[in-house]
């Protein structure tokens, strides 16, 4: 039995990031008090979801890890001796900027960063223009709260991240996430979306035997110049949620509106389940060379 | 459009494996008379699902590729001009023995076999037992139904065969399964194992925009004499299912009878799905090298 208390903290951002950054601030104290030995922050979320255009004046949200987002969650952390994964946007050099997430552990303070790796590119999730792809790989951190593997939203569709992860021992794969509806498909497509998403990430859960922790946005966000309230924008799904090792979905956030979710698990599980589903005993890594190959064709 | 109708042979199995081949053949050309362009069979079908028990007896099941169970499917095939994926107990040589999917096609014949690479072993799974590993790899089987990637039942468990195999260009996963409830497990965790069954397979189709087939065998079969009915045995589960490459369940069978699946699929939508979701352009080829290691520690 190893139990440990986690803390989703599935925020609703406005237009203001050090109004943002306060409320989160003041949700993960909330967890904090309630027991919460790992909080999970969403991605991104000192900010509203930059990315739905490309303007060269959003990097100036930007900012340097450590920084002043990791200080003052450092100081949360050591003082009630938890783990906190943060997702922010790194500003590493001069005209080089990274999605990132930043591991906080107790009085140890920044243990680990890591650098999203798959960057999407889609109409509202202009990411390419932001964020220069991850150099660090794929990691593990060592914490109180146990070996976390933390991975940044699009990564969750690419079962290669999570493998790589998990196979470094990560007993709890945490993604930060950014998703929602355009309004104009949800009608069409929307439901199928949410469901492929919750699917391939449970799907993680299940191939590798360990817990998975995915932390959605909630609320609309207008493209800039839009209205606050319309289609033009991001309807983000909430839903935030944590799968155990045999893929059940142990707890969910509503899809609409702020929650912080608490929920205890069980670490001990994830050895118990790979004994009676013993995957990773079997992998043929004979046979997984053309992994790293584009496509297996003759170009390729 | 590329309309293409299949068809999914959800079969049950007697003691006796004369009659199980009759009656998939009768089952088959049923299906064919309807149209299907492709039927698939469970894995297996010839007989009971031998691996509840470690016999050598059983060996005399096997049989040569191309042999008795080839024959007389490919007249089949060539009659109706179909496509038709069997699971058959392969003697390769004396005390050489696989699990392999043989692939027929129209009037061309046998254009193909795929050799089961991920072998279990679970009580009343014995396969290692039974099968060499395949050494075939990963393959995919061009026919007038399509790309074909074929791979069976324990892979299914294995992002890496599913995506070895779409990146040759598979349109369609198929697996030929045999997997059911141990009976005095079923009311603890038997809703759970079928749907982590069903959702990472689901998952190899968003992550890969790919169809995916699923067809298992129905029934209870007792261990090597136990009653017919009981508790001594396993409780095959049905529920073969067609997703299409957004990860929806499109057609799924029942649990608990014998079920001839007939479903027109659009392949038309696998590019579609893959322009809107373009998984397979950010993939990070750089960083997957360590896919190839049993565990990243210091000894892998």
């Amino acid at each position: 039995m190893a139990k440990l208390r986690l803390a989703l903290v599935q925020m609703r951002m406005g237009a203001d990031p050090a109004a943002n950054l306060q409320h989160a601030l003041d949700l993960t104290t909330s967890a904090l008090r309630d027991g919460a030995q790992l909080v999970c922050l969403p991605e991104l979320f000192r900010s509203r979801y930059f990315c739905q255009s490309e303007d060269a004046g959003q990097f100036d949200l930007a900012e340097t890890i450590p920084g002043p987002s990791t200080g003052a969650f450092a100081r949360l952390a050591a003082e009630h001796g938890a783990t906190i994964v943060l997702s922010l946007f790194e500003r590493r050099a001069p005209g080089l900027y990274h999605n990132t997430a930043a591991v906080l552990d107790g009085s140890r303070g920044l243990v680990g960063c890591y650098r999203k790796m798959h960057i999407p590119d889609d109409p509202r999730y202009y990411e390419k223009y932001y964020f220069t792809p991850g150099d660090l790989g794929f990691r593990v951190h060592e914490t109180a709260a146990g070996r976390l593997g933390v991975l940044v939203c699009w990564d969750q569709w690419y079962p290669e991240a999570a493998r790589l992860t998990a196979l470094q021992g990560a007993e709890i794969l945490i993604y930060p996430t950014a998703i929602g509806w355009h309004p104009e498909e949800k009608a069409a497509v929307g439901e199928r979306q949410h469901a492929a998403w919750e699917t391939i990430q449970r799907a993680h859960a299940i191939a590798n035997g360990c817990f998975v922790v995915a932390i959605n946005r909630s609320g609309f966000e207008p493209e800039p110049g839009a209205p606050e309230t319309g289609q033009a924008g991001i309807e983000f799904w909430g839903q935030s949620f944590v799968a155990g090792p045999d893929g059940r979905v142990i707890v969910r956030g509503a899809a609409d509106r702020e929650e912080l979710l608490q929920v205890e698990i069980d670490t001990g599980e994830i050895e118990r389940q790979r004994q009676g589903w013993p995957f990773l005993r079997d992998r043929r890594i004979d046979a997984y060379d053309g992994i790293t190959r584009r496509f297996i064709d003759e170009a390729g």
